[in-house]
């Protein structure tokens, strides 16, 4: 047993949301229009994940890209750079995007001309899980050097994500890393979940996340 | 210049937090008692740095640590382990401490009996940095694999920190990491920041960090 002290404080819910998030849901499902909401830390990968994601996609599917940030710019630079639909959102300080914001920035898309949205979420494993943007599905994406504890750390992400894909596995033999050990943390907090292991870097892994991906379009 | 729209959206922020963190850094500061605020993102290695550092000082001051988790106890478990004073502290959902949560931390301290608290704040680069927490310095961890790019993304993080410490430098030949354009992505949102380049797995760079910090609490 433990001899620290523990101290439980608060927690805080925002139930509005959760109806602008369902009615987002609803009218997306009705255009057919796919949003992917896209989450993990700082660093993990997000942008050069989506980069070879939009790649494998993109001659199949009429694709955009809703790059959420304080105030940086330099994601939305790069994804326009490679050519694809994109929409900066600054959150002016708020630390995830939520449902009003996602209603705003889906907005800006003429939607008849897409059928599939990534929205970038604001690097952070703990706000972005709390509101319901509205999305069709949550990802997280976790990396190797960030270790194997993070889906005890952070278990609400994990909960609330229907697949997690773990990158940077070509920096195996520099980090310990156990796959297994995060699989089953994984499923234990979201047994549904489906667990791919990519590397952005080398494009290992990358196929098996995709076919995934669209067999979740065509449902 | 870009094409993409950029929508500037609302931001929020707690007048009543910053003056109950100015009556806790007066308090501090008459007891004598220090404070450090440590931010990340998850997984930059924030336990393993505060046990190195806790290491080289504890023959020479009394330490207590705060570990600020969602719900989880892995890092206190860790810090009780090592035969640190730790405290536990829940936030129940909260994304970051804010003053009221230190404060009833600070009050499970027998505050005559240290002089250095480390609080190990949760690993976020956002909303840590909005909070003023009453500690007396606020310090920053980055990571070699989270990308140079942090400072542009995460800009106010680096504006309250006065230190910066780049860790897992043990792992540089894996990722392109530029040391220069860090510093100066640093320095440009807060010349007077120190930086320090160390490996929480190696030891290297911790006496150059533990010094400047000993430099401070003896100001």
């Amino acid at each position: 047993m433990s001899n620290f002290r523990t101290l439980e404080l608060h927690i805080d819910v925002n139930a509005a949301n959760d109806v602008i998030a369902s009615g987002i849901r609803k009218e997306l499902d009705e255009k057919g229009l796919f949003l992917i909401n896209v989450m993990a830390s700082p660093g993990a990968g997000k942008t050069s994940c989506l980069m070879r994601t939009i790649d494998k996609l993109r001659d199949r599917h009429k694709i955009g890209v809703m790059e959420a940030d304080i105030e940086a710019d330099v994601d939305a630079d790069k994804m326009e750079k490679a050519g694809v639909r994109t929409i900066q959102v600054h959150t002016g300080g708020e630390c995830a995007m939520d449902a009003d914001m996602t209603a705003a920035a889906l907005r800006e898309f003429p939607s008849d001309d897409l059928d599939l949205i990534f929205m970038e979420n604001i690097g952070n494993l703990v706000c972005p899980a709390e509101n319901d943007t509205g999305a069709t599905i949550n990802v997280a994406i976790l990396s190797i050097p960030e270790g194997d504890d993070k889906p005890l750390k952070y278990p609400l992400m994990f909960k609330v994500c229907q697949a997690v894909i773990i990158n940077k596995i070509d920096t195996r033999d520099y980090f310990d890393f156990d796959d297994d050990a995060v699989v089953r943390r994984i499923k234990r907090l979201n047994p549904e979940s489906e667990v791919f292991f990519v590397s952005a870097k080398t494009g290992e892994g990358f196929d098996k996340w995709t076919d995934w991906l669209e067999t979740q379009m065509n449902k």
